[in-house]
Formats: C-alpha cells, sequence, structure tokens
C-alpha cells in the first residue's frame, strides 16, 4: 500500500457522477488512504445520476483542510450544486493554494472555475464546459489526463484509470 | 391575442425545466404566437427533469433564423447538452446579433456564455452560474428579470411571471 | 396587470396533470392575482403524474370561499381524489353558487358532476368522462372552451390558452 | 375444478390494479377456467398502477362475446382509458344483455356506467364514483359484494375473496 | 368456506414475488383462513420486485408457531434476504418439523435450504436454484407442484392455481 | 502497468452489482489489462441494481476461454440469472480447471457452486449464501479476502480494495 497515511476528501452532492466518486474512492482505499467523503450540508444522504446513495462523513464547513493530502472533485452535476455553497469552493481554492494535490474530472471544472485557481493553468474537463474553463483563464486541452502543478484534471469516466494513475502519484510525489 | 403572426423558437434537449419550457410555450401560444419547438437533433424525443416528454418540431440545423422574432432558451440541465451542439449556439448568436429577441432563464446562461453575447451586458441567471457569465462577461445582478436591449434574462422558475410579460412586451415593440 | 387584488383558488391533490396546476398557476400569477394552492388535507405534498411535487397553502376545510375570485379545477387523477372529500367539493360547490369564477379542465369535470352543479350547463371535459357530466345532467360539448355564465371548462392541456384567456377575462368582468 | 371448459374475460388497459386483475385471474385458472386477457388495442402490453406488464390475448375488437361465460372488469384508472374505446363498452354491454356474468370491483364500475346498464340496478364500487354510478341510475350501496341477477360487483382489493367466491358461484349457476 | 379457523403464515422481506404473496393470501382468505404476514423485523414495510408495499402483522422473533396450520414461503429475491435471519429460518424449520404445512414456491427453497430440512425431500423450485436444493440434498423434479408429506413446492407465478390447490388440501387434510 | 498484455473476463447479466463490476473493469484497467465483458446472450444490455447499463462485448458461448488470464465475477443477483445459463457456468468452470484466476465477490459464489468447483475449497461469499457454498463442499470463512490457489473470494463492495490488490497479485504471478 503506497499512501499508508495520506488522507483524501471526496465531495459530494446531489447528482454526482457514480462512476467519478466511487472508482477514486476504492482506488484510494487500496492504497491505504484515509478518504473522507465531504459534503456541503445541505442533506445527509445523497444520491448519484443513477440514484446510489452516500452519505459524508462531515460537511465542507468541519473540514480543517490542512488535516489532508488531497481532494477530488467528481463531476455529473454535483459541481453545479456545490458551487452555490462557501465553504466548498473555499476548501478547494485553499487546498490549491495551499500546494495540495487537486483532481478534478468531467463537470469538476466548474469548482475550479468558481474556486478563481484556472488562470493559465493547463487543464482539460468534460467538453461542454471547455467554454466556461477557458473564460475563467484556463488554456484548455482535450486530452484524458493533464497535470499541471498539484492541479490535475480528466474529461469523463473512460479517463479514470489514467487520472486514478496520476492521483497516487501527486500523492506519493507530495 | 397581442403577437398574432409572429414566430418563436424555444430551444430544448433532454433533462430540460418543465417550467421553464411549457410555462412560456402555452403563454405565447395565448397571444397567437406560432412556437416552434427546436431540439439539438441528438434525439426524436426528450425529458424534463421530472420526465415530462417534448417532442421537437425541427432540429437547429434546419432552422431559418430569419423567420423567427424570438428564442426561449429554458434551463434545467437541458443547455449543458445543448451547448456542445454548435447549430445550437449558433442559432442563439444569430438570432441575437440580428436583433431578435433572446429569452434566457436559470441555466440558459450557459449557452448566452458559449454563444460569446454576453460582454458588458446586463443579466441574471440561476445564481450558481454567476461565475460562469462574469467570467464571459455580463454585468450580473440578482433580479427577477434584467432587460439589456433585445437580451432578456431570469433567475427561475418563480421569476417566469415577469420573464413571460417582459417576453410578450419585447415581441410585441419588436 | 389586469387582476392585481384579485384572489383564485387552484384545487390540488396527488395525480394531479401538471399543465393544468402550473399554466394557470404562473398566468394568474403575471396578471397580479393572489393565487391559493388549496389542498384536500390528507397530505402536505402532492404529486402529478409525472411526479412533480406542489405543498398545498391551506387545506379545504380553512378555505372562507367568499375571500375568492375563482376557483381552478385541474384534471389528471387528482380530482377522482378529491371527490372523496366533502370540504373540497363543498367549496366548489360554493364558490359556483355564489356567483363566482368555477373553470374546470379534463377530468376536473368529476368534481362539477359531484357538486351537483351540472343541470343544464353547457360544457365540455376530457372525452373519457363525457357520460359522467351527461348522466349529471350537462350538456355537453367537444370544443377548446364552453363558458356558460360563471363555469368555463375545457378538454385538455391543449386548450390551456384559450382557458387561460376566458379565465382572465371572467375574472376582470366579475 | 368446478369451471373446467368454461371461458371467462379480463379487461385490461394502463394503470389497471394489478390485485383487481391478477387474484380472479389465478382464481378462475385454479377452477379450471380459460381465461382469456383482452385488450383496448391501444397497446400490446399494458402496465399496472406498480408497472407489473400484462400482454392481452385479443383486442376487444376481435372478441366473439357469445363464446365467454364472464367478463371481470378490474379497477385502477383503467376503466377511464377503456371507455373511450367503443368495442370495450360494446362487449359490456353485449355481454351483460346476454345474461353472461358480468364482474366489476373498484372503478370499473365506470365502464358499468359508459355501458348504460345501471339502470334500477343494485350495485356497489369504489367510493369516490358512487355518484357517477347514481347519475347513471344504479341503487348503490356500500358492501363488500352486491349481486343483482348476473351483475357482480364490488369496491375493493380487500372485498376479492368475497368478489371471486361470488364469481366462481354465478359461472357455476350460469 | 372449507378453512374457517385456520391460520396461516405468510413470509415477507424486500424484493418479494407480488404473485407469490398476494394470490394465497387472498385465496387463503377466500376460504375462512386468518393469514398473518411476518417480517423479518428489518423494516416496518417491504416492498416487491415492482414495488408493492405490505407491512408485516408481526415480525417472525413474535410467532409462537403452533398456533398456525400452515406457512407460505413466496420467491422473488425475499428469500436471499429473509435466510439471514435466524427467527425466519427457524420457524420454517420447526414449522415443519411438527408437521405443520410448508409450501414453498419459486426462490423460496432458499430458506428450505438453510432450514436444513431438504435431506431426501421430493421437491421443485426456480429452475435456477436447482444446484442450491440438490446441493441440500433435495430429490428435485421440474414440475408445476410437488408434494412429499407436508412440504408443497411450486417454481413459479404460472404454476400458483395448481399450488393453491394443493395448499388449500392439504390444510383440510391437517 | 503491470498487467499490459493480460486479458480478463467480468461477467454481467440483469440487476448486476454496480460496484462489483466497474470498481474490478477500472482498476484492471489502470494496470493495463484488456478488460473483455461477457454476457450470458439474453440481452444487448444489462442493468445493474440502480440502473447503470453496461454493454457486453461479446458472450459466453462466443469466448475462448485460454485466450483470457482471468474471470471476474461480480455480485448483485446477476448470478442467480447467469446460472441458468450452461455456456456461462461452463466458462467459470473451464478456467477454474486451467488455472485461471477466478475471483468472485459477494453472491458470486453462486456460480462457483454451480461450477461444482468448491469441493474442500477455502472461500468467503455474501454471508446470506453460505449455506449454498457449504452445501457446495466448501470451507467458508468470514474474511474480507480468502485465497485459495486459483481461486479468489470476497464478501461484499467493502471488499473491493482487498479484492482488487489480490486480483492483481495473482495475475501477475500467473
Amino acid at each position: 500500500m503506497k499512501l499508508t497515511g495520506k488522507k483524501a476528501i471526496i465531495l459530494v452532492e446531489d447528482i454526482y457522477n457514480e462512476f467519478e466518486v466511487w472508482i477514486p474512492y476504492y482506488r484510494l482505499k487500496e492504497e491505504g488512504v484515509e478518504v473522507v467523503v465531504v459534503g456541503s450540508g445541505s442533506a445527509s444522504e445523497y444520491h448519484g445520476k443513477y440514484g446510489i446513495p452516500i452519505r459524508p462523513d462531515i460537511n465542507a464547513s468541519q473540514v480543517q483542510f490542512d488535516d489532508f493530502d488531497a481532494i477530488v472533485i467528481p463531476g455529473g452535476y454535483a459541481p453545479d450544486k456545490m458551487r452555490i455553497h462557501p465553504e466548498m469552493v473555499g476548501l478547494v481554492k485553499d487546498m490549491f493554494n495551499k500546494g495540495k494535490v487537486v483532481a478534478s474530472i468531467c463537470h469538476g471544472g466548474w469548482m475550479l472555475a468558481s474556486a478563481g485557481i484556472l488562470k493559465d493553468k493547463k487543464t482539460t474537463s468534460y467538453i461542454g464546459i471547455k467554454d466556461d474553463m477557458i473564460n475563467a483563464g484556463a488554456r484548455w486541452e482535450d486530452a484524458e489526463l493533464v497535470r499541471d502543478g498539484n492541479l490535475i484534471t480528466s474529461r469523463k469516466p473512460e479517463d479514470l484509470p489514467a487520472f486514478c494513475r496520476a492521483l497516487i502519484q501527486a500523492m506519493q510525489e507530495a
């Protein structure tokens, strides 16, 4: 287990993409990471696009971001719900600014835009939000995995193998 | 009937907000408008957030925009699906540039951002996409109805009375 | 706004037809009407045929009918649930007998039958309940809009433009 | 098996009450009856209130009613869909007039009203359609089982034991 | 009514097969049996494969098995949920060992296997669990109804007429 | 990537457990494995317990088992559907007898029982099918991961980190 002792956040809200939460969740656990599911505080249980339930361990307002090594931002339409919660957007911003690993996939890019951390950053995302990423200052590429320092981005579930590989590598390096 | 002889487009795609399509649809019909439901071409039938089906009359690629007086862009997550279809984004752009009435509500603002027509425009939208509107150049206000020339915007279903009133007024003036 | 100061009831129960509640609801609000959603008392939240939720403002037993100018009775199978509540049937009867505007669409006609107010009345309804309307004494026509004094009836959602137009006109005249 | 050689129709349409179709269906089979499921012709498969599918053996327009000994009319909202099909209403009328056993439960009474066979008949039904039954000429009682000649009626699923017992008895006597 | 005064248990848990609970339920009631719905205790309401709700009268841990004449074990995936509750498995075992009528249909056979009562018993079941029945010692046949002493088994809903006939006969003989 | 060039089968049928298919699917892809989804042939698309669709690449009858290094058998109720297809059961048997890696989780154990490969084997499974495993000859333990030669078994989704770790290790050793 390469990452025993490390701690990671996975953000959740309603209509999360089930693949983009549960694949990283179990992958990080396989490497010994303590994975903490963080909700917005709007509910005690959220449901994915297909209805798979997930209960957050804590809410964003309760997180001590410095205790963590990485944050994973899934897609689906959850980011559209997350970004109206300042504590969730702030958490992404703080983790980024502190050099922690920030990994966003698919529509997760909306949270990067709202956190204002995309200026001149090489990134990718779900192609439908490309305009929002570029308008937020990002340099957008259509690739399965784009890493720019502590920022890791991918486009869609099919990119999850590359996304998990890069996430684990970055947490090892951190 | 104040608008007999006028023609309006309502854009649809999957996960459209049922209120933001059907309220303007029937309201415009009450004033004698010929309402044409325009799809992206991705399906022959779309379903709203609650599953209410709607069949497009034609696809965006078949529209002669000059035949129309107004275009209504509903919210829900349909705009996230519309904006990957260049013909739909182009239709919004052409209608706007030709001075037609462009009326967008809720998440419809994503289509305005992708059409690149928000530079210095006074607008509103669903509060969750405020960052995307501002990043696209808009001057954003939290009001039930914002009109800037031929661009009409509102935030959410509760704003529909003001939205319909302004839409009908603008079509009368056009 | 033509009807500022006026008050209207919309009756709801489970399996209501979403179009036949929400289109008149927003249309009346556009004209400045104070719209009050009235439930049977059987639940604190009802769901339409497609599941769209609606919370009643008050229950039928709490309504002072003289405070209101009009009552709208939607269809779907909600009327089949309403008519076993004497307070709801009584409310329709009282509003009718007091000359208030009574507007019923689609299966709403069942409530007119149970209120016993159809004797020799010109009406229409969803075609499937035609026998029940005629057996209750009505003179039934297959038309988008039939008005007989303070009683307005239509058949189905497609008739909503004519239904709303007549409803607003009748409330203006009242 | 008390009824070997006998044939019975069960009418179906969408939103049928699952209990009021399948309980008589299997009960008649237990007594050796050949049970034929008859649809309106509007679909090749119907779904009950909970979605249980049923495929009709034939459509009403294909039925030789004299080949049959009994007809069962379930409730749910299926009768509201059946009664707009003249062949289904006609089948009920013909079976009744020919002295066959006509067994209706719950909302099935709407079909008796539309078939015009309730004049002075002792019956019962789901309490919500009591007004429609009385307006159609019936003498209505609130009892688990009412038999008037070849007409058997009950109110709701809880009455099915009495309903089945009476149905089998009537078919034996016929 | 052939079985007035007799008492029968129907076991339920989530994802029960609606036919295999409700057909025997109403059939036994038609013969005057007092039918008691027994749950595992895991919930106050269970839902069938299609979602039809059923509320248990009591839980398995509260049952005095000697008060009963028969036990019906439906299929669907409910038996997969029942068999992790020792009180439910124990109830089947006690009823069998005391010579009461034990009637199992479809996947109900899993409960017979877990109750360890299949050694050298002639039985049938849903064909997919045949290996589990044989591995538990049963002599398995592909027939609509197999009776071996006080053990009655069938395969699927289509066998319910034979299953109910045999269940009622066995309760009469008991 | 530790397993480039290796090939693995994942068996699917309706009501598969989404975690127990998709987590191993993406995990194996991360290590460079060519993952082939194999269906029973009963449909061109299957749906998990929550409805997530999966399209098989080929059907069991088309598989050349010697081309593969491992087979993964997920749980959910899919195994109850798989085991009535001799080609699927045969595939598990052949892979096991040829010393390939056979990895089963949760209710997957039913396929091991039907393949007759459990005699004296150390295994685990979902606790509800423990009797079926023991009756099929297995020595059953309640542990997150049990490996006996080329047979890897786990109990439930929470065991997936250990399950994936052991699966990858066994494929490396093979």
